[in-house]
């Protein structure tokens, strides 16, 4: 059982408008409301690859029934009093709002880490996704590799900067920055792979960078790793990190090598790339990216 | 008690962004969330005027968390399983976005036609505000309106386009059109009054007309009353009507006269224009406006 954590979730509202222009007011023709947040969206393709897999998410009832009604194996833990929106445009070009987080409860870190503490026996990999809202610590993604390490789990941290700052020298974690993430962290990078493979032996844990048309780069403290994109697609890049966290906590869960991971999880994020909505990826174009037609 | 109904309620939400591009990616900076649609403004303004007041209104159990937040009496009967958004984009322009309603439940006219028998023994007035959600008939003010005269308490409705078509030969309930509904309802209107006089000869009630910077008009069968705003304001003219329709309800309420009830329904309608969010009114200017200074 993969376990997904998100503590910064959101209900993603998709608006169609027939034109758009700023001053005006606008009927909005269709309406897609759907639970995201970064976890959330990294367990919704897992499960699309019916990968077991539960989001552990902060949030309230309201998301809690919208992760039911969308058929995304979740536990809400409470600790969000409301959750955040996200709003998206779609008219000749696609315009974006995004609220900020709403303060997290007192009692939310602590709801967080007692239901880890309760499913991490049964788990197989633990991914800590996205940011944080006002109100929690930014230690918290550290605490819970440490609980997850502890109870040997292996944990992957897709988290923003001053998270994954706090995690580098002490969690044990598979960090996964992309380029912009792993300058603000270690400096100009001249070598993605020197600079992933000098990451990996501070932190003690493999290390995979997200280097967008590139692919993936990815070190551990002896071996290097690198897989181009399956294809050239253009689309949509929201939630292609998620796709790509979620391939790489299968093949954690699976026990699979850091080519064959790497190369499922660079397939999984150009197959998202396909699909308009974060959160789900292009199935058979997934399955033609890691079986070429001609391969056994 | 007045009794205030709404069958397409909203969550108003307000955003303030620095500055607003189509096609860009916004953070929002201050985010307002409240309960909305016509007949809980309504009931908001005269919750406001110590008036004992309850919306009933359909929703879900999100929509009754927010009234219970934002103070406002409500019971809230079902029979949504979403309530449609407004979105109210300020930079330096406003840009709206309005959500279409989302369907109403089968059960939903039931639910609230059930709950409104219920209450009409303690109703003062009733006032049925705004539109209809998709799956509730255009007939659905009419049956409330019918009941509410059977039960001996006047009706206020001040609904849309169909419902009001449908309302005028049979429900004997005060309609509030502004210019261009009474205009759609009974062709040009050249002089507000006499059309007002014609429309409340054939709903056999008092029509009050609502004509903006012009005031209010108003007739039944036999006298025709104008009052004019109290003074000229500019601000959010959203809400301006509800609070209206909310003076119109309280003065029948306290069976005060045609004449006094206009003067306060136009000083609330102009002291809303004052208050930048929908269902609020400046109280200070209101009682200034009705009590001048040098007045008893």
């Amino acid at each position: 059982m993969i376990l997904t954590v998100t503590c910064n979730p959101a209900v993603d509202l998709t608006y169609r408008v027939d034109s758009f222009e700023p001053g005006a007011v606008h009927r909005v023709t269709e309406v897609d409301a759907r639970p995201g947040g970064k976890g959330i969206n990294v367990a919704r393709v897992l499960h699309q690859l019916d990968e077991p897999v539960i989001a552990l998410t902060l949030g309230n009832v309201e998301l809690a029934d919208r992760l039911e009604d969308h058929g995304v194996p979740a536990e809400v833990v409470g600790g969000l009093a409301e959750v955040r929106r996200t709003v998206v445009i779609h008219a000749t070009e696609t315009t974006s709002l995004w609220e900020p987080g709403s303060r997290a409860m007192p009692e939310a870190a602590d709801l967080m880490l007692e239901r880890l503490v309760n499913r991490l026996p049964s788990a197989s990999v633990v991914v800590v996704s996205g940011s944080l809202p006002p109100g929690l610590t930014v230690h918290l993604p550290l605490q819970i590799a440490k609980l997850a390490r502890k109870a040997g789990v292996p944990v992957v941290l897709d988290v923003d900067d001053n998270a994954l700052r706090s995690a580098v020298d002490n969690a044990g974690a598979i960090l996964t920055p992309n380029l912009e993430e792993l300058a603000r962290l270690v400096g100009p990078v001249t070598d993605p792979g020197d600079a992933a493979a000098s990451l990996a032996r501070r932190t003690g844990a493999p290390v995979v960078v997200t280097c967008g048309a590139d692919g993936l780069v990815g070190a551990d403290g002896r071996e290097r790793w690198h897989v181009a994109p399956p294809a050239v697609v253009s689309g949509n890049p929201t939630g292609a990190g998620d796709a790509t966290a979620a391939g790489i906590a299968r093949g954690l869960a699976h026990g699979w090598s850091w080519p064959e991971t790497l190369r499922h999880a660079a397939a999984l994020g150009t197959a998202a790339v396909l699909v308009p909505t974060a959160g789900e990826v292009d199935l058979a174009a997934y399955h033609s990216f890691v079986h070429p037609i001609g391969t056994p």
